[in-house]
């Protein structure tokens, strides 16, 4: 059994301690936070704390806070040479404090409090600076998600910045095609299984091969009735950023 | 029991013969493609013909060819009077010729060859100009379609632009996060997972209450640290885009 002390009371922290409770591997033993109203809901179940000085003595610290946060709290831990991770996709493992070993627990998925998520299905991204540490982690990972990768420091960065592309800014043109679709009356729900099955067609395709329409045809009719009918500056710079980008990939 | 004749043997035509044939309120009395080459894995079940002069008569014609050649084979069609339309997200309803009543039939969704589409979960966009045509034209849609409305050709238009946003672009957008990871050794399927349930957020979320993130934040050191780690200036183009877009829709 793999004891653990949680630190943060944030999404990513809610939903690993949820996924560790079902989970017979991993005890957590204390969860701390700076403001203990957000751990009530929690307080029958473990032991919340929000004094730092009087962790118990756990297997693994996992402090999943504000990037800005991490490398404070990691020289506010008041014990030495134990095993301490944070979650962050860009925080660089040596910003946490060097007088503890280091790790990184980085799961990489968008977690709402309200949603719950399954554990099993998403990725978490590990590192450590020592290889038994690695081991531990490991195995505490497997024991919540089947989809555990050994990922540097590097390749994790990139990893969140790919996220930001196919999260943020793919709801950002979701929010885009909901502007330009209710400026007619027409509903944006209607783009709504398309939305779907874009997302399930790169499941088993790369982008590039899952790719259609006018750009890709580099179709110049339908572009330039779609850039006449665009009312707004800023869609059609979208647009035409995109159709370039499209074009660009496929060397149209 | 309503008689169809489908003309062109595109991935909309194929999808939509197969939804009929297993309809039971419509019947397809025959198949015209310019190519017989193309039908020829359907000979035995349908009534397959490349000579226009030679059409069944029918309660519906549809016309599933590309754009360009709607206007073209609607005037080729050897009779007047009958109901014809069009599958085209794009073309007006007027671009049909005249001689005949017209509508327009516009499956919303992204059909590959290869792959089954579940034609109950496709929003259908019906439009005629008389009535009566309204009616049979719903009656056939809804046969096939749960997701069957009325959509004035403006609306149309607005959909098929916002179906590029949500699927070219969007799937574009998996391609630039795809070259990103790539570049480091991370593996692109690691943001699958997230892929998936930014498109399932959207279901049940507007896109406006999904957003996450740091431009949402106006996180202005992550957004420097993404920029500064992005190696191509298109990458760096599309992220500067679309941060700023996220701050102008959400007042940063």
């Amino acid at each position: 059994m793999i004891s653990v002390v949680i630190l943060g009371a944030g999404n990513v922290a809610t939903h690993l301690y949820k996924a560790f409770k079902i989970s017979k591997a991993v005890k957590v033993i204390q969860w701390y936070n700076r403001d203990l109203e957000k751990l009530k809901s929690f307080k029958n179940d473990v032991d919340a704390t929000d004094d730092i000085s009087n962790l118990k003595l756990a297997d693994l610290y996992i402090i999943s806070v504000t990037d800005d946060a991490i490398s404070k709290i990691s020289k506010k831990l008041p014990f030495e040479n134990r095993l301490v991770v944070h979650t962050s996709g860009t925080v660089n493992i040596h910003d946490l404090d060097k007088k503890n070993r280091r790790g990184v627990f980085y799961p990489l998925q968008t977690f709402s409090k309200s949603v719950d998520t399954d554990f099993k299905n998403v990725p978490v991204c590990l590192e450590t600076l020592d290889k038994n540490d690695f081991k531990l982690l490991k195995e505490l990972a497997d024991s919540i998600s089947n989809k555990v990768k050994k990922v540097n420091s590097d390749q994790r960065a990139a990893l969140h910045l790919g996220a930001v592309f196919v999260n943020n800014f793919t709801n950002q043109l979701y929010r885009l095609a909901h502007e330009i679709t209710e400026s007619t009356g027409a509903e944006f729900d209607m783009l709504k299984p398309l939305i779907l099955e874009t997302a399930l067609k790169v499941q088993q395709n790369s982008p590039f091969r899952a790719q259609t329409g006018p750009a890709l045809r580099n179709d110049k009719s339908t572009i330039k009735a779609h850039l006449k009918r665009l009312e707004k500056e800023h869609h059609k710079d979208v647009y035409k950023m995109l159709t370039q980008s499209i074009k660009d990939t496929h060397g149209k």
